[in-house]
């Protein structure tokens, strides 16, 4: 149901023929108030894809009514003429939910605009307008499930997620397999709640959830064009919540969301969790857990069921985090292998048959602490990366 | 002959039984002089291998007359201990020689010590030494061949160069095949000389030779532990080249080796040169250019032969370099496939059956440029970085 689980949401997903294998490729989640409250996080990239830079516009406008979102085509490096088709779904979206509504009376700059899929390749418009009317004409409270389904690119699987708060609820939606990286990754979600927030409190919530959780998953080190978060808003529960509940529920729904998709990495045959410990601030512990995460060679080991700390130190070692080379201490599910920077426990007691991996990393100079989640780099992560073009 | 081509080189290779294969795997260099004049380039990486650290003060002291390398074992995050085997192995080749013939008559403090290969486990020193006391027996002019081979670890083949110069010459070994990043990579250089030079000027040599050849080649993006770079002179041309023929001669050795790093590199099928143009600064070019050559998606899409140049503009956005997102081009071996950040010319005509990929990129933003060499990211990789423990 995802979305469509907190009050005042209706969504749908359908196939318009942007995907060549005919599978659902254009969702649409609208929201019905009676607020239309929104927060958006976007990627770092300077590169940003047409819909992103539009979707930055109409979200510092305030208020969105409805997201539509396509696979099968980023609209990202189209130049003028790709930020013109956005531009013309936003239209294309507004005057169709109004001519079946006449009640939402909506314009085309509450309609946010999300895509995914390859880069450079303008969108064929005739099918994802046809696609948006389609979307329209099945939009439903049960929409959510169908909607996660048409976001899915190289994805196994769709991404949902539930929260329930006091008397209101979250709900939420993600896609992205590859080029997941801080910062986001390829990857657009959509979080709704029917709680009572203005866009201020909502953007405030939305940031604190994003830096703890999509912030600190890594798969591939790759930055995306395309990344969006959007949490909307409809105040149909009637309930306010405090502040805090409401960021603690946004970032249960984005931490249950980004750990679905690392589980599901292009590729990945570990979800690997890397908690640094006894960092002298969270940004160097943040700082050693990315750069571990991205290092192609700890990655390439754990794929092999290899615990090779020495990898995992020499990764340590090209950040500017505070550490002496000879006070840390690195267990690998829990056997210290390393310790005062150098081989302790051994290494053959290392369980690496499962699929989940703990690299536990002591710095020893302070009590910061944070976890980055990564997977290792696999034969099918090249394999799918190489072929894949659509 | 490599390092043996300059007059006052002997060197040897043996096998000590450090890998388990019964390769080669101790090399020396002896510079008989007259000088003993040295510059050294070490990693960037804090957590730096015990022979990392020796030589640094080695190096410092301005005088090397002997270099010992193994393969077999990096001698990183080996703790105290590990400290004493380098001090205990370079105590041992100065006493060899000095014992070989009195007129050498050198400390440990001239020996400089390189090792490579698995982090975080100690060195048998009972083989390394009986193999510093064969190779001391062995060392000859013809030794630089022996050498090359002795350093090997995933390297399919030796690495050596020669350049002359006017009633001088430069000549070099090389070893790196993972690892490889800029600031230096698994890499172990030994670059000898027969000019007159003193050690300012051959440091100041070596830093710009390593500044445009082993500063800008990124096979995986991982840095090492162990990355030295020697240069040595002898003096025994009796000719004083002018400071920039030498550094102009050393610089073509490095880049000699650079490149043949990078052919060699783990599990490569292209060899890619990434030439950054109309950049604000070298500085700026030199950072996409590394980006780029970082990219995972961009790596795995050449070894498919795909010329996704949607993943090279993605990897571009993520620097701090001056550009406009709609006012970058891009040729992929000629065909420029993007031109103001959007699609140009039909990217079918891009050839990449070959294994030389030329990537240009111009950031329309300046008169500098830069390139950047790097290697794709194919199942062999994967493979060799998975297995390889040893």
């Amino acid at each position: 149901m995802s979305v469509t689980v907190p009050q005042g949401f209706r969504a749908a997903g359908v196939a318009a023929g942007l995907k060549a294998g005919g599978a659902a490729d254009v969702a649409l989640v609208v929201n019905d108030g009676p607020d239309a409250a929104v927060a958006g996080v976007f990627t770092a990239n300077r590169v940003k894809a047409a819909p992103v830079l539009w979707t930055q516009q109409v979200v510092h406008g305030g208020a969105v009514r409805a997201v539509v979102l396509n696979s099968g085509g980023a609209n990202a490096c189209t130049g003028p003429a790709g930020f013109q088709d956005t531009h013309a779904t936003a239209e294309h979206v507004a005057a169709a939910l109004a001519a079946a509504d006449p009640a939402l009376d909506l314009g085309a700059g509450e309609v946010a605009v999300c895509s995914t899929g390859l880069i450079g390749e303008r969108l064929p418009m005739t099918a994802l307008l046809a696609g948006v009317d389609d979307a329209v004409r099945t939009l439903s409270p049960a929409g959510g499930a169908p909607a996660a389904e048409a976001i899915m690119t190289t994805d196994t699987r769709p991404k949902t997620t539930v929260t329930q708060g006091a008397g209101w609820t979250v709900g939420g939606m993600a896609k992205g397999a590859g080029m997941l990286a801080p910062a986001l990754a390829t990857m657009l979600c959509v979080v709704t709640t029917d709680a009572v927030a203005d866009s201020e409190t909502l953007t405030a919530a939305l940031r604190e959830a994003c830096r703890v959780t999509f912030d600190r998953i890594d798969s591939d080190g790759c930055m995306s064009t395309n990344d969006t978060v959007l949490l909307l808003a409809s105040g149909a529960s009637g309930v306010t919540p405090a502040p805090g509940e409401l960021a603690a529920a946004v970032t249960a729904a984005c931490h249950d969301l980004a750990q679905q998709l690392i589980a599901d990495a292009e590729g990945a045959t570990k979800q690997i969790a890397i908690e640094v410990l006894g960092a002298a601030s969270e940004d160097d512990a943040v700082e050693v857990g990315r750069a571990v995460a991205r290092n192609n060679l700890v990655k390439t080991a754990l794929f092999g069921n290899d615990p090779n700390w020495g990898r995992i130190l020499a990764a340590v070692g090209t950040t500017a985090a505070a550490f002496e080379p000879d006070s840390i201490d690195v267990a690998v599910n829990g056997v210290w292998v390393c310790r005062d920077g150098a081989a302790a426990e051994d290494r053959s007691k290392v369980d690496l048959t499962g699929r989940d991996v703990t690299i536990r990393i002591d710095l020893r100079s302070g009590t910061a602490a944070a976890t980055v989640w990564t997977n290792d780099l696999s034969h099918a992560y090249v394999h799918e990366n190489s072929a894949y073009s659509s």
